[in-house]
């Protein structure tokens, strides 16, 4: 049958994450590699009464179809949530998707020909680069500093490659290298969209998992011309296996959307979009989100110092400003995709960094995840890495 | 930002019938429109209890991401209730999806390029046909009878018609005609798409509501070679918001459904799919479904007295076998599109049969839906729309 698949299914094969987690899903194993929040926190007791009360108070109509767009109750929060961030969002202007991974493949679908470009930070999120590839797309890799993307690489790449669409970027401590992009460089990527007609796709899961320092203006706030499409998510804030994300963008980019969500699968869950509702209805979600950064600030410390304590001098790694990632940087010479083998011997997983950039050049590199494993474990598992690197 | 869209972007356009279905959603209306299940048969109260149960038993495991497979005892319940139903098959030949429209748009993602050919049944689902198009590819129809597809007319096409990837098919209750294959169409189909070397896309929805007659053996079960994708889903069965279908393939085919799944949004949602697992597991599954055909066959049996009664004679119908959907036909030179504004203006609708043929040729048709308006409404409406018709 191999011979029926259209060009772009060959395009999609399986991710070496995907291997890589399956590898890492054993028990006991300390892992680092996953990119899941803490369970521990997610909000199951309430949700026995919510599911309850939602049922009582809508009966069936929580488990008929829906309209595409979704729950309005919960896009007006939304809206709301946003407009409270700086970007003024009406109900009208979401669309509630299964998680943001959901906008990336639309994203994809809506704007990408075989051979187009997409523009992304170098590294990138592995999700979008799969998501992207199954529409026949190339990357072109962006450089990157501390600050975000380099503007004078951007603008070069905007200069001499053809076909480029979009500019995939992640702005708030970014998957996988944690950063965050200053202001400055933000007005830069919109000046440069706007100038040379572009469309961004501003995937922001993390922005509210900030442990310090002030949240920076997001780009949607800055889009004078509807070129900035946002995705948003309550896999990092809520829980990721209710599936909930959503789509922001202008009408008649959101209106594209929305139909491409019609042909895909209908519409999202009713039942969880209205348990999300309730549950919002119900709690200081802010409040919720707090208790989410005082435990993930905690345990980013204490992976800091156990980086600082146990692993050599020749490593260097970035302190991430939120988020659930830290990014490392191991000597050139040591491939960390040939160092796993070893590493998941010894009982501690992590995800090579080479999976994140799409031209798979960097070998040295690996990321950490320190949202999922509790305070020991992370102490163990860094003491462990550390021996390896030496 | 237009200028941006991919070619198959452009493609995406707004169906008909979702216009059509906010018509018809105002308050009041006696609807024949939707596809829509009878909600007072939706199991929401077990679902309190079990919704419970899940957290209280599984506790955030049940929030947590999942594998993109789909949650394993789910898998295994679906396999089982395949192979008892002439279809052997086990947990990994299952894929959850977000619904059987998930699994259409990943069939077109996997095997269409553009400009490629689905061969589809004349008329056939609108949902499919639309879910096939976003990947740019056309349709050629295959005349039907009361049989199923006419086998001369698939031949014909077969041999004459190049790049045709697959052949979609819905061969029982048909969506919107509500006709059923007979065994020996089902066999010649799978001898063509032997000896043609096409892939085959099984549609069954609504196979497990018969009203009369007896089940005849799926594509699936007579597949040698590996070339039927069939499609299932629990949206009819139990319930739509859910959002659970699932795939059944080949390995080969499979696995790469499972890669554009994860590439497309991770996972289906982790707590609806334990807590249908769950009501499989406490009820019995077979007597739910004697339930619905109870109360769907009355409302088909009355729908049809109606038309009897109160529709002119020069109006055909087909009484199907079971599904959700009757089709009737009035007379050449009526256009049911422009006759739908008058019967909504009258507080009745349907979708114009049009919708259903690619090709947009035949206006003198109707899908008329019994499943969802009460045994009362029903008879009205058809009074109204018979009225209408004189």
């Amino acid at each position: 049958m191999e011979t029926l698949f259209s060009d772009r299914a060959k395009n999609i094969v399986a991710s070496e994450i995907r291997e890589i987690l399956k590898l890492t899903s054993k028990e006991g194993i300390i892992s680092f590699a996953g990119g899941l929040p803490a369970p521990e926190l997610f909000p199951y007791q309430q949700l026995k009464s919510i599911s309850r009360e939602v049922l009582d108070s809508m009966g069936p109509a929580a488990l008929q179809y829906n309209t595409t767009e979704g729950y309005e109750p919960l896009r007006e929060k939304i809206a709301e949530r946003m407009t409270n961030q700086g970007m003024k969002t009406s109900a009208d202007d979401v669309l509630i998707t299964n998680g943001s991974q959901q906008g990336l493949d639309f994203a994809g679908k809506i704007f990408l020909n075989p051979n187009d470009i997409v523009l992304c930070e170098s590294p990138s999120y592995l999700g979008a680069i799969n998501a992207f590839r199954a529409y026949g797309c190339d990357f072109v890799e962006v450089d990157t500093d501390e600050d975000g993307m380099v503007m004078a690489s951007l603008e070069e790449k905007l200069k001499t490659v053809e076909n480029v669409k979009f500019i995939y970027v992640i702005p708030n401590f970014q998957n996988p290298t944690g950063r965050t992009w200053t202001l400055e460089r933000r007005k830069e990527l919109m000046a440069l969209a706007n100038k040379y007609n572009k469309v961004i796709i501003e995937d922001n899961p993390y922005g509210e998992l900030r442990y310090e320092g002030e949240a920076v203006a997001s780009l949607r706030s800055m889009d004078t011309e509807g070129r900035v499409v946002y995705l948003g998510t309550f896999s990092k804030t809520f829980c990721p296996g209710l599936r909930i994300g959503w789509v922001t963008a202008s009408p008649t980019l959101l209106n594209k959307f929305i139909l491409v969500k019609q042909g895909a699968d209908l519409q999202t869950n009713s039942m969880s979009q209205r348990e999300l509702d309730l549950f919002l209805e119900q709690n200081d979600f802010d409040a919720h989100i707090q208790t989410l950064i005082a435990l993930y600030k905690k345990r980013r410390d204490i992976m800091v110092d156990a980086i600082e304590s146990y692993f050599p001098k020749h490593v260097s790694y970035g302190k991430p400003h939120g988020g659930l990632f830290l990014w490392v940087t191991v000597p050139e010479g040591i491939d960390t995709k040939v160092l796993l083998d070893k590493a998941v011997d010894l009982g501690v997983a992590y995800v090579p960094g080479v999976s994140f950039f799409p031209s798979g050049m960097t070998k040295n590199t690996m990321r950490l995840n320190f949202s999922n494993m509790n305070e020991e474990k992370i102490v163990e598992g860094i003491k462990i890495l550390g021996k390896l690197l030496e």
